[in-house]
């Protein structure tokens, strides 16, 4: 079955720029990597996609047929996955046969993957166990504690949705200094820290965030540039040891 | 200083529909309402907007001017609410005072609104004991057990980042049949019922989760159907009650 590694994050966390990056970076080093768009609303790609959902949906069209506005087409578009699931689950299967991974770019608004039935879907017609999220912490948005909390949480609830392991990855370190990431994953360690610093938070309520988070720490979080490449070599390992269970991948 | 009740939940959980129901339920009885929206990118706003947001900001155009998709049009256009806050705060506060509440209809797609700083913006112009939040729980959405769980947490996260106390509110509550409705209120009553029926979930992720939807179980989750008018009342006694601290309005 293929090893499949689902890029997910909210809108404008780096999703494609990591993708296009991330693929580059495997390639070079001698891995054959299949890599698929699953925005229908994305306009343009900056990497080579063997399977791309805009071939299957045209988005402007159905802006046009349906006379929707952007957001109900973008709803439609990520519902209408669903007709091309059987097409999209065969490609897949035999395009990431001969690949070490397959690299799945999910749509811009994390809750149209998240949230809605198609991509449980997808999702659900592959392995968990050769299946896992690569969840993205976008560094202007963790960089201060409420922010962190909510996007830990929000990453539990993306977790508890699809039902698959995940691995945190912190985007455009290059756009914070480092004395900031170390912080953000001092918080990883510790939220209890993390938590006395917000105010105003209930016991109960901390406690709960805080023993989720906690259990969070298991989850390493990995600081990644797509810009300056910094970052790529540690979770491109990491994959690896995800999906070979142990022994890295030649690369 | 304006009541104001600020609408968000996940694309499609009927955020236009209750603002819309709302409205005319509490306008039928007496009671002055201001009703703003705050999408840039809807298409049809059902309802009398006192404020619209795209009086300031012009989608259509911003996607020919700066060629943009339809996803990075939506995210520039949340993000260049942050330029008319002045504007918009101004309104709010003269409309607002001569109201018993000011019903803010949020962006299509919640991150837009949740995880943006144009919006935390906006809140953090107005005090916090008169503002709420109405977080909207899709019925189709949580009448299984991983969705309800998920969206609880989502709803944290919200409430973490936007910093204002919340109400639940079911909606579409005609979708489904009344013995789901009493399903998904007892799981908030005992979310470790729910959780147990969850496989594969390691003990302290539980726990963690547990404790925090149990936190919850002080908020209600009032059912209502924007469709047939059910519930409106108990969400109008609600919110009156929020706004007045205990004594009724006249409505």
């Amino acid at each position: 079955m293929p090893n499949i590694c689902y890029i997910v994050g909210t809108a404008g966390s780096g999703k494609t720029m990591l993708t296009s990056s991330l693929q580059r970076y495997l390639i070079t080093r001698g891995a054959s990597i299949t890599t698929i768009n699953l925005d229908p609303a994305v306009q343009h790609v900056p990497y080579q996609a063997d399977i791309d959902i805009r071939e299957f949906i045209n988005f402007e069209q159905l802006v046009d047929e349906y006379q929707l506005g952007p957001n109900g087409a973008m709803i439609a578009a990520a519902d209408l996955i669903a007709d091309y699931i059987h097409e999209i689950q065969e490609q897949i299967t035999d395009l990431g046969e001969s690949s070490e991974v397959v690299l799945i770019d999910t749509p811009g608004q994390i809750e149209l993957f998240a949230y809605r039935t198609a991509s449980l879907k997808i999702i659900q017609s592959f392995p968990a166990d050769t299946s896992t999220l690569a969840f993205l912490f976008d560094s202007a948005l963790v960089s201060n504690i409420s922010g962190f909390l909510s996007i830990n949480l929000l990453a539990t609830s993306v977790q508890i949705r699809l039902n698959l392991p995940m691995i945190h990855v912190l985007t455009k370190s290059d756009l914070i200094k480092a004395h900031q990431i170390e912080t953000i994953l001092s918080w990883r360690e510790d939220p209890y820290v993390a938590i006395e610093e917000l105010h105003g938070m209930n016991r109960e309520f901390s406690f709960g965030i805080g023993q989720i988070v906690e259990t969070l720490s298991d989850i390493p979080i990995l600081p990644i540039s797509s810009l300056t490449g910094d970052g790529m070599e540690l979770l491109a390992a990491h994959l690896s040891r995800t999906f070979t269970a142990g022994d890295d991948w030649s690369i």
